[in-house]
């Protein structure tokens, strides 16, 4: 019999579809970015195209090289094709004053995460994952000191159908002028709980999956991965540390390194045995002006692109997943 | 410099990305539909092959053939890999008392479009489409007596990026025994506007559509086919019927069949013009319970899969736009 579960966090139904159930290896495909070359000499993203790109920001290299020439191994540019602009102050406008639009300011930034073309999370090694986590808290608090900016979004995306034409890997970076609808429903069912609970919805949640365990992937001292309860994609994975915390800007350098171990073990462990599947993962953050508050609690979100989103999903929300998360975190925590 | 839009009726933001901005051209790809036999033996939803589907719910056919055999022209049948099912009673479970769900009662039905294998909307006779439209009109009704159900979604998923792995022309219909959440949001945004104004804010957009025109595809006495101010991705077009109504159920037949010929146009100049793009659509409707309220409108959401969601619209919902919806509408305007 399918399931309706509801996250207890948002308060979204999703369908667990048991009808139309699959195992793990009905879901592999033939990974064409297995065999990407290291290097590839029109990528704008490769060693010695560094002026293909908007100059630097920011970059980890090696002593004596100069900014926006080789030598870096992790590198951080403006969006060339950015979706906001940094420049221009903040005017609302109307069109026959019902139609509200704002002027598109923002910040779009891209990390590249290697210098090596055909590198992913699911295979650089540990350190190198480290830097990436820390220059997005570091870009992270960098951009909440602009007050143009209310909120960040820190996502990858890994393969055509995640969204990305670009092989060689990076992350984004975008600051918005603006609080996003779905963020700030989240937001208020979060603020809901504490009201009604005196504690924060994530914690309680933490706590639960510690205590279930079945759908638990791989628990360290601070953090924890983790199919959630109400997972809308099969292999939904959620890595969140245990100590609270409303942003992902407040992390420590010590923490940080403690989640990109977590991070590097959970996505090695999609990457060998999903077959390097398509993926989005998203740093679920709180607004800047929320950054001590109580009732929110930042986590990342990875979403495996392995089923298409339909109309009814488009039209209601409600997802239709097809493997229990149950079934998932089994699959997932063999052999990490 | 890019844009941030507001739907004047959800409130959610999408970015119109200039500084990505293409053109109509820019999204042609081959399509391999086009290219599809008009009969496939081994297609469940082929004539001849009716035994290959659950038992039919209803069919339009030739007089003197009986149900489960050749002679229909449309036929709906329940979907063999149900997301939820209809037998069982409604009721809710809790783990360790804090995570919900419920039993996934319910019920998902297939509209089969037309003995025609490779047929589509954009490509049928006017009275195949008239027939599709009231029958989801009477399927929508049908369900709507069942005290178990609040809700339904209709919907067409149309190629592979649109989540159908079936090519013969099929619609769905899917009944939930709650209101999806995005739903709530979406019906709570659309009261308020009525406590703040008097009237449908969608009986509002549609005055103003037609008074600035730009965004206008086709206009019929009855009804209106445009670019939505905030569609969040290229060609996102809705149709909405001028006379005020919360639910889809409630249209007339003279109403449902000046509808098909505006959908159908729609889908022919869609079809043409963009290469039998893969796409979605979705009936927008108001709970049944909802169906006499003055604030819900029901209209169609078209949405073309001519780019892939990524991590900043998993994330965010912010969706970015790289076309405009002006000149969307020019575009979609020539030779409809």
């Amino acid at each position: 019999m399918p399931e309706l579960r509801q996250d207890p966090a948002t308060k979204q139904w999703v369908i667990i579809a048991t009808e139309r159930a699959k195992r793990p290896e009905d879901y592999l495909r033939h990974s064409e970015k297995m065999g990407y070359p290291d290097y590839d000499e029109s990528c704008p993203f490769c060693p010695g195209n560094e002026a293909m790109t908007p100059p630097e920001e920011f970059s980890y290299r090696r002593e004596g090289t100069g900014p926006n020439t080789e030598g870096w191994w992790v590198r951080v540019v403006p969006n060339k094709f950015a979706a906001l602009v940094p420049d221009g102050s903040l005017s609302r406008i109307r069109e026959n004053g019902f139609f509200r639009s704002m002027s598109g300011v923002g910040k779009h930034e891209v990390v590249i995460e290697s210098p090596v073309h055909n590198a992913t999370i699911g295979t650089m090694d540990l350190r190198q994952v480290e830097e990436i986590l820390l220059i997005c808290r570091d870009r992270f608090n960098k951009l909440s000191q602009d007050p143009r900016f209310q909120f960040v979004t820190i996502f990858r995306n890994h393969g055509g159908l995640a969204g990305t034409s670009l092989i060689h890997p990076h992350s984004q970076i975008i600051a918005t002028p603006i609080v996003p609808l779905h963020i700030r429903h989240r937001l208020e069912e979060a603020m809901r709980y504490y009201d009604d609970n005196g504690e924060c919805v994530f914690c309680k949640m933490l706590a639960e999956e510690v205590e279930i365990q079945k759908r638990v992937v791989l628990e360290t001292e601070g953090f924890i991965a983790f199919e959630a309860f109400a997972s809308s994609v099969p292999f939904e994975t959620w890595i969140m540390p245990k100590r609270h915390a409303a942003t992902y800007g407040s992390i420590s350098t010590d923490d940080a390194k403690e989640f990109a171990a977590v991070l590097s073990r959970v996505m090695k462990r999609i990457y060998v045995g999903l077959r390097d599947p398509d993926y989005n993962y998203m740093i679920h953050t709180a607004p800047f002006k929320d950054a001590d508050e109580n009732w929110y609690h930042w986590f990342v979100q990875i979403v495996p692109r392995l089923t298409m989103i339909a109309g009814f999903e488009l039209g209601s929300r409600v997802f239709i997943n097809t493997t229990p998360p149950e079934a998932a975190a089994e699959f997932l925590r063999q052999g990490i």
